[in-house]
């Protein structure tokens, strides 16, 4: 994701591996749309995206802005990052047209930040030589850079702690298969694609010590909230007795979200289980059921991993000494 | 699949349910290679084809007969259905070749017989308006007809005692989106496929009581092989208090193999893993693991049911009791 002085250019997350295409975005109802149709996803990286909507529509439509924040804040329903990183964007509104610049390059570069640090505060829990198993993608192309849970992954096999990775391809957008085998592939870190099925499998077979996970929410008692699978993968973890870890900037976590009950699951599309790369896949006139996140609750993770610090054993007491209140607080733009 | 007097024509199981393609087997090197390439699939299904393989090769080349036993069992080496049907077919080896012909026929007409008797079996166990989660396929195209898990959730929708289901569209093959959906949808029993990584939580939102599946290999205590995700189906089941069924004849239940880590469980080629729908979707030179069988202990297991009755809360006691020695003895083919 790179802002280019008028526009935002976007790498088209939708055509990877086979493809690089750049999306470049106008307005914030274009940036919306790339959020919308998953061009551009991983909650880190739509929050970075929202914000850099904002500043286009303050340039270019300041007497409808209350509008565009409207239409940035509906992309996406789960991810948090969105609704934080806009509340931030509505703190500077007082503060001019290039108030709403400098903030979104600081919620960018800060994020890298803390991916950066997060990582090297994930790799020191994982002993040495660790098989760690991840979901979805949480890397680059998901965050400002370096990424979340494969932050961790990286600064892991960077210097020893992790000897070999597992990715779940990650129905029905195959964010493991596409894009975290490419990121891996690309960094040299051995890794084998595996399907969502076989998690449980692989933790019988021994090969595994860690699942190291992103989240889209985090409520205040550690409830997270991440893509359709990870609660399954969790509870398979606890019965052979690896461990759990999220790894998320602070800006994930949603003090005023109570637990996970209260955390909206985004109902996608039933073509998207229904086919691929345009082609049916199930015969015409079936029905399918898409939520594309589940709820992990806090008490199957052992471990939430922030640029803030970790919270061990999460419950809605060490969140809040940690966290105390909402990271950020400013009205809703 | 239909003898046709000279030669086995099998539905090809991978142009569904887009083509309606057929398969004229004219040797047993035929079906042997329909076996391996998964043009025929299914346990039960497998093991019909393989006796009908055996009286076109006692037909065409009787001098080479043992060659084509040994040719048969090795096209793939999980289900047992596949063993115990050659086994039989050896037992009456020294009757002549008509011989061949009439208990092939009677595999596949005992086959069916026993799908009928599961059916309603299996379906008194489900109280009234279950909601039902299956995986991968086990109906009239996994079979001699009917079904094995299919046939429980056919007889139990035709008595009231299921009221939805939900299939898993079982990565790699699809054998849940592509066959199941499709014979769901034929007989009007209201279903909607998920994604693999769905399954729990589709059990947090409480809308399944049920798991029924098929099974590949059943070990003497009633640890069940049957196709990957199935073991961690029964976990998350457990963790969710939903029940758990297998329903496979006893041509399944192998009571030579003590427990389920005596099971040889099938790779497949990291292929099958790295495209969807024969277009890659994995950058060029990543690795898969496609382990495509897991083993689920009887532990996590509420109820098997065969032909022969049911078995609940299986174990080796529960188990000899039923089956107690192999359900047919033979010397090899």
């Amino acid at each position: 994701m790179l802002w280019q002085g008028d526009h935002l250019r976007l790498l088209d997350q939708r055509r990877l591996p086979f493809e690089e295409t750049y999306i470049d975005c106008r307005s914030a109802g274009d940036v919306a749309a790339a959020i919308r149709d998953l061009a551009v996803r991983g909650a880190p990286a739509i929050g970075i995206a929202a914000a850099w909507g904002v500043v286009l529509a303050a340039r270019q439509d300041p007497a409808h802005l209350d509008a565009a924040f409207a239409e940035l804040r509906a992309a996406r329903p789960t991810a948090v990052n969105l609704m934080w990183a806009l509340d931030r964007m509505a703190g500077v509104r007082a503060d001019g047209a290039d108030a709403f610049a400098r903030e979104a390059q600081a919620i960018q570069d800060e994020d890298l930040a803390a991916n950066r640090h997060m990582g090297k505060l994930g790799a020191s829990l994982l002993g040495h030589g660790a098989g760690v198993l991840t979901h979805c993608n949480t890397g680059s192309l998901a965050t400002a850079g370096f990424g979340t849970a494969l932050g961790v992954i990286r600064a892991g096999y960077s210097d020893g702690s992790i000897a070999r990775v597992f990715a779940g391809e990650t129905r029905p957008w195959l964010q493991g298969a596409r894009l975290t085998m490419w990121e891996l592939l690309r960094d040299g870190i051995p890794a084998h694609l595996i399907a969502d099925s076989a998690a449980a499998h692989l933790m019988k077979a021994g090969d595994v010590q860690w699942v190291v996970v992103g989240a889209d929410r985090i409520a205040a008692n550690g409830d997270t909230a991440n893509k359709i699978g990870t609660y399954q993968i969790a509870i398979a973890a606890r019965h052979h007795g690896v461990k759990f870890m999220v790894v998320a900037p602070s800006s994930t976590i949603d003090m005023s979200t109570p637990d996970g009950t209260a955390i909206e699951i985004e109902l996608r599309s039933p073509e998207e289980m229904l086919s691929f790369g345009g082609q049916p896949t199930v015969v015409a006139g079936a029905k399918a059921w898409n939520p594309v996140f589940d709820v992990t609750p806090a008490s199957l993770i052992d471990v939430i991993v922030t640029e803030r610090g970790i919270v061990e054993k999460p419950d809605a007491a060490r969140m809040k000494a940690l966290f105390g209140a909402s990271p950020v607080k400013a009205s809703t733009g």
